[in-house]
Order: structure tokens, then C-alpha cells, then sequence
């Protein structure tokens, strides 16, 4: 084992500097723990003379990654360009086809790839290792993957978009609205080149699709993930959330019904003692939950070159110590595909709308939730605005479709003035 | 891949129960994990006839944990029973001789021997895996051993003693004090056999020695973490702090300074907004710093029948999958004997005291403080109690020595009614 692991590193953005840093630092001390050399035989990136703080001259170079996958002197192709297609797809193929193991931190590529690429590797006696790709930082899939094995898992949540929890929590600390903090976000680089990624949930449906695959022994299925993105969320939620003791947090829940995996990206309300209501800023925080261990509770850096760069590392160096697992923790060949379940589990939810003005009005939006089956826990009409009161309801426990259906019927009551705001309350 | 892993199971209290219903029950799953049976051939406990809630029959018995660590049938020896030295010790060193694997829960064995045991697995080219001994469900050696591994570990915290935890937070929560609490304990219980392994801080030093020889690669040395335990924690002293916006927690500690290796487990003041700081009742949580990684928080259930199972059983699939790393991360031959440094990082203290009802009683004890380098950060003197006055006193930083002298010069200052209570303010 004193051969050395050598690594080829495409993209040289924060994440591959951060990797080329702690490799060039902690040399001596990633020997002791792994007890062989780890060494980058060469990288790749778009600009070859762009200063970046690292000094690169000693490994090789390759304009084109798909090279870099090829080369002799590389062991372990780390692919950290990011996208679901082009360079970084290709790249990955060509490195499992040449013999190379695979680690990424890309969660894009494999949400949409995911599966083909693990039975591809795994038919090739390859390993691909994603640590960072979810939650950054955290090591979330050693924990669920190696951890957790002996439990049947019961449900996994997270809130993995740092982004996305630093605006809602912005919000309430500074009364500011969405938009103010959006633009804060975009002026401090917190947001992806398609911003939608991040507010719209995306990126953090990647990270759940993920999660759910090793979770439940699925097929990686990110078209199946409900997206709902923070946009719509107005500081009034924020504030009446908190009025009941609540925090509106992205949440993402991946859970396996008897109707099928349910899977979700969206805003939920969360108990504001709990961890994840208790999470603040850009941090990131996932729940996992077996049925032996009971609920398990990991919170860190969701991103930053640091944080990416140690989970990066924690791969290579399971593949230099000998490490070797399926991608998703048991063979590909053997995960289900799974049958997608739209919200089975059935939940309270909080509903902001505006009603006109008019005598009745109260009852008609009452009937119109009796109607579809939903019964009201709480109910609040406040301060009038203009001809409009705003309304606030907390409903018992009921389906996500027998909510669309009185979401739906709002419409023909003629009193509801905007769109019914529709928060789920997740018990966590 | 395909022969069974075959365990034998020495003890059979809540854990090795715990175990045998994993065992049972998620056959297929595990399986399909590890991509080969996990089968338990024998088992050994001090009573065969008693009745546990699950079925033993199918396995071979022994009444001498040693026999079953030669069983030829047994390929891991999975080592419930505690205790640092006796039965447990024997058959472990048995167990290694005979070359099986070993899986344990046992923190004193490995706090007291765990380097020697490291070293003669090591020779024989076995392992000791003990992800159970340390903060139950909570895969957190994983963690530091190998999710954190390209991190050099700056420190490590944790609430690890959820007994203590629980006395603490009931305490704030019912106003009783610690002696009604503590009985509680006992009838629930929740206490050791010996109640000073728990609120003597023992039970959790171990603990704190183990992590502290993974994340700065030395020598496991028990003998060197400063032990302070919960039994002179007031009701006056958990109310003065949530005052000043801080908990008490029975808090381990584990840094290395230029003075050397420095491991303490004892009651601290943490900011009540704090992860640590909000951690309510028996639950564990585990703080780990590394230099890339930043802040990583784990939380979960620190002891009970299907947590620390869990954590047997990830232990056990890790060596099903072929997973097979040195006890302490890296080569016991290639761990240091570490310098012990006594509370070298100096801290903010909290310092409660009753002075006798006299002029100049307070001048003196601010003038002993002077003394010794300390500065008052916060001082209240409140509500006489007959002939003597409370008086809370939290410092700027300073060092431990600093404070012992000050401590020991308090006595000459004739005021001081009673041994005074310091406290450290842990930044956390």
C-alpha cells in the first residue's frame, strides 16, 4: 500500500483549489492516516493562466477533461465542474471506461445520471464517491451509507440549500423582504449562475434524490421530486409562522409510504425548538431517521471551498485506504425503481389568503375546507387592509389532495381576493 | 463475497439484545448491503435460561465469553459486556489471539487498554471497531475517523453522558435540585451500576479519550483527562447562568495547544443559543472542529437498546463489506504519547461564592482576583441569606493556574464562607 493514489483534478474552481490546498498541506499527515501518499498527477480547467492562489506547476495539464479522464498517471478522476451534461458527463464515462475510480461533488449530475453511471462503474469494478456533493461539509452519505446500515430507514430530511435558509432567516432578522435579500444574495455570490437552482429548490432536490436512493434502495429519481421554491414566501408568513411558534425552513423529506417514496423539496413549517427551527444562516442540517437508532441529527457547512474540499477528501481517501462500496451503498443492479407517492403522508398546513370584504366571506372559505374534508385547528382574521382582510388558517392534519381540491374551489366563491399562500407543517 | 460473516456475541443485556433483533429481523437488508449474510453463530451471557424477548436457540452457547472467542465458528467478536479489565478483557485478547475481528461497546476497555489491544490487532492483522462505545447511535467515530479525515482536528466537544444531561436540564426545567434528581435517575434506571462512572464524569472521559486519540493521533490516555463530575451543580448556579444566557453541561473537551495534549470532562457554561447549549435531556451530541471542515454537529441518542445496537452493527456490516481500518484511524505504531497540558487554553470563568456579611468582604475577594491576574468581566452580589451574601463573579479570560492560586487564597481572606464554585465558559 506505499504506492501513492494519484488523483487528476478537473475544475479549479473554490472546491478544486480547496482539494489541491489540503493536499499540498496535510501530505504528511494524509499518509499517516491512510498510509500511502495521496499526489495530483494533473488538472484540468477552462483558463489555464488564471492566478489562483494555489501553485499548480508541478502536475500536469489538460485543456480538455475528457483527456485528464484518460491519462496513465491518474488513479482517481475528481470531477468538481459541475452540470448535469456535457463536460462533466462525458468526462465521468470516459473515466469509469478507462479504468479510473470516480469522485465528485457533483449532486446535478448525479440526480439525473446518477443510476447509469453506477451500473457502469460498478460492471467496471469502479467506485464513484459523492460525499460532497450533499450538504457540503457534513458527512451525510458515510452516515446514512456505512453508519446507518443496520437500520431500516424511516424517513430522511434536510435543509441543504445554505443559500436559500441564510434568506429565510435574513428575512426575519432584518424585516426584509425576499426580494431586498435575493439581491443581497446574488451582490454576495451566494447564488448559482441560474439562480433558480437555489431558490427554486433544485439543487437541493438534487441532494434529497440522492439521499432517498441510499436511503430506501431506489433508483435515483430526481423528476419525481415535488419542487417548490421559496419565492413566494412573504415576510408576513415568516412573521405569523413565528407568532405560533414556527420557522419556515426550505425542508426537504424523503420517506418511503405504503403508496410509494415520497419525495419533496419545499418550504415547510417547523417547530422553532427543534434543530432544524433552530438553524440559522447558510448552515446546512439533515435528519435521518432508522428504525434502531432513532432520529440522528448532522449540521455544517453546506458549502465553501473548506467544507467541499473535506469531503472530497474523505472520498480519496476511503479510495486510498481501500474503502469500496456500490455508489448507493448495495449494488445498482439490485435497487428498485421506485413508485412516486405525491405527499401520501398526510399533515396540518398553514394557509394565508386575502378576502374581500364582504358579509359571509369567512364562512364561504370554512365551507369550501369542510367541503373538501379538511377540518380548522386555528383561524385568525386581523387588521383590514384596504377591502381586503387577511386570513390565516392552521388546518388538522389532512392530504395534499384534498388541500389542491380546496385550493382549487377557493376560486368560484368569489371572495378570495390573491392566490391562498399553502405552507405544510412537517413534524420533525 | 458470498460466505456468511459469523459473529459471536458475548453479553446479552439491552445492546447485545438489541443486536440479535437487527440481526433477525433485517436479514435481507443487510444482505443486500453488504452483499453477503450476517449470521450470529453463538452467543454468551451470564444466565442461559433467562427470558430476554428474543429467540436464542439457533445459536450455539457458551457460559465462558473466552470459549466463544475461540469458537472456529466465529469470525467477529462482537464484546458487550464491560467493564476494562476481567471477562471483557480476556476475551477481547482471545478473541485477537484466535484472529477474529472484534466489535465493541466497551469505552472503559479501550480507555484503559485501548492502545496495547490496538497494537497486538494491529500484529495480527485484525480489527477493533468500537463505533458503540462513544456517544451510542451516534456514528460519530466514522465521522472523525474517516469523514473528517483530510481535516487536521482543531478540537473536540461533546455532551456525552446523557444521564448527566438529563439531571441537568430537569433541573432548569423542574426547579428540583441535584439529590431529588439523581434519585430519580436511580429508579429509572438510568444509572451505572457504579453512579460515579456517570456523574462523576468517568463514563464520558473515556469516551472523551477515545475521540481525542483519533483526531490528534496519539496515544489513548484516559489517565490524563481532568475529570470534574455534575455532584456540586446547584439550582442557584444553573439559574445564575440561564441569567446571564448560558447552560451548564457536563462538557468534554479535547484540544491540542503548543503545551500539549489538553482532555477535560466537566461541567461548563455554554451560550444557551448554542447546538450544545440548546441540547435538552438524555440526548448526545458530539461537536467536531477541523481546519477545512469548520464546525460539524452530530446529535442523537447516546444510549438504549436499538441506538447503540446500531452502532454494533455498522461496525459489524463495515467489516461485511470489506471496510477494515487501524483501531485508531492510523497505525497503533504510528501513534505519539502525547503531552498532557492541564486546561492550557485559558477561558472565562464563572465563580460563585458567599461572602461573610462584613465591610470590605467584597474589596477582598476583587483584590485576591487582582492578585492573580484576573480581571472581572461581571460582578452581582444579591439578596442577603442571614449572616452571608451570594456573590457571582464571571472573569475575563484566564488560565486554570491563575485561578486555582486565587481559588486557594480566597480561605486567607477570612470572608469567603464557603468553598466557592468555578465554573469555565466554554466558547463554543
Amino acid at each position: 500500500m506505499t504506492q501513492p493514489l494519484r488523483l487528476g483534478l478537473a475544475g479549479l474552481g473554490t472546491v478544486g483549489t480547496g482539494v489541491v490546498r489540503i493536499v499540498q498541506t496535510h501530505a504528511d499527515l494524509i499518509a499517516a492516516r491512510t498510509g500511502r501518499p495521496v499526489v495530483i498527477s494533473a488538472v484540468s480547467a477552462r483558463s489555464k493562466g488564471k492566478d489562483r492562489g494555489v501553485k499548480l506547476d508541478a502536475y500536469g495539464w489538460e485543456d480538455d477533461p475528457v483527456a485528464l479522464a484518460r491519462r496513465d498517471d491518474v488513479d482517481v478522476f475528481v470531477e468538481l465542474m459541475g452540470g448535469s451534461d456535457g463536460p462533466a458527463k462525458d468526462a465521468t464515462e470516459v473515466a469509469i471506461a478507462s479504468g479510473k475510480d470516480v469522485v465528485t461533488a457533483n449532486k446535478a449530475l448525479l440526480a439525473v445520471h446518477g443510476h447509469a453511471l453506477a451500473l457502469s462503474a460498478e460492471a467496471a469494478g469502479r467506485v464513484i464517491r459523492f460525499e460532497a456533493a450533499v450538504a457540503g461539509g457534513i458527512p451525510v452519505i458515510k452516515a446514512l451509507t456505512e453508519g446507518l446500515a443496520g437500520n431500516q430507514i424511516a424517513r430522511v430530511m434536510g435543509v441543504m440549500n445554505g443559500t436559500c435558509n441564510y434568506i429565510l432567516t435574513r428575512m426575519e432578522e432584518t424585516g426584509q423582504g425576499y426580494n431586498v435579500l435575493f439581491d443581497e444574495c446574488a451582490k454576495l455570490g451566494y447564488l448559482e449562475a441560474d439562480p433558480n437552482l437555489d431558490v427554486g429548490g433544485i439543487d437541493a432536490g438534487h441532494k434529497l434524490s440522492l439521499l432517498a436512493a441510499i436511503a430506501f434502495g431506489t433508483q435515483v429519481d430526481f423528476d419525481s421530486v415535488e419542487l417548490e421554491g421559496i419565492q413566494s414566501i412573504t415576510l408576513e408568513d415568516i412573521r405569523q409562522a413565528a407568532d405560533m411558534g414556527y420557522k419556515i425552513k426550505l425542508l426537504g423529506v424523503a420517506q418511503m409510504t405504503g403508496r410509494g417514496l415520497e419525495q419533496r423539496m419545499s418550504p415547510c413549517l417547523v417547530p422553532d425548538t427543534s434543530p432544524l427551527g433552530q438553524l440559522q444562516g447558510g448552515t446546512n442540517m439533515v435528519v435521518l431517521e432508522g428504525d434502531a437508532v432513532g432520529q440522528i441529527v448532522l449540521r455544517g457547512a453546506g458549502a465553501g471551498s473548506g467544507p467541499t474540499a473535506s469531503a472530497v477528501m474523505a472520498d480519496v481517501m476511503d479510495i486510498a485506504r481501500g474503502l469500496r462500496l456500490p455508489t448507493f451503498g448495495q449494488p445498482a443492479t439490485t435497487l428498485r425503481k421506485a413508485r412516486a407517492a405525491r405527499a401520501a403522508v398526510p399533515a396540518p398546513y398553514y394557509l394565508r389568503m386575502q378576502l374581500l370584504d364582504k358579509p359571509g366571506a369567512l364562512a364561504k372559505v370554512a365551507r369550501v375546507l369542510g367541503d373538501s374534508g379538511i377540518s380548522i385547528d386555528r383561524m385568525r382574521q386581523y387588521g383590514h387592509q384596504d377591502t381586503t382582510a387577511p386570513v390565516l388558517i392552521v388546518t388538522h392534519k389532512t392530504t395534499r389532495s384534498a388541500l389542491d381540491e380546496a385550493l382549487a374551489a377557493f376560486g368560484a366563491t368569489g371572495v378570495v381576493a390573491a392566490e391562498p399562500v399553502a405552507i405544510r407543517i412537517e413534524a420533525v
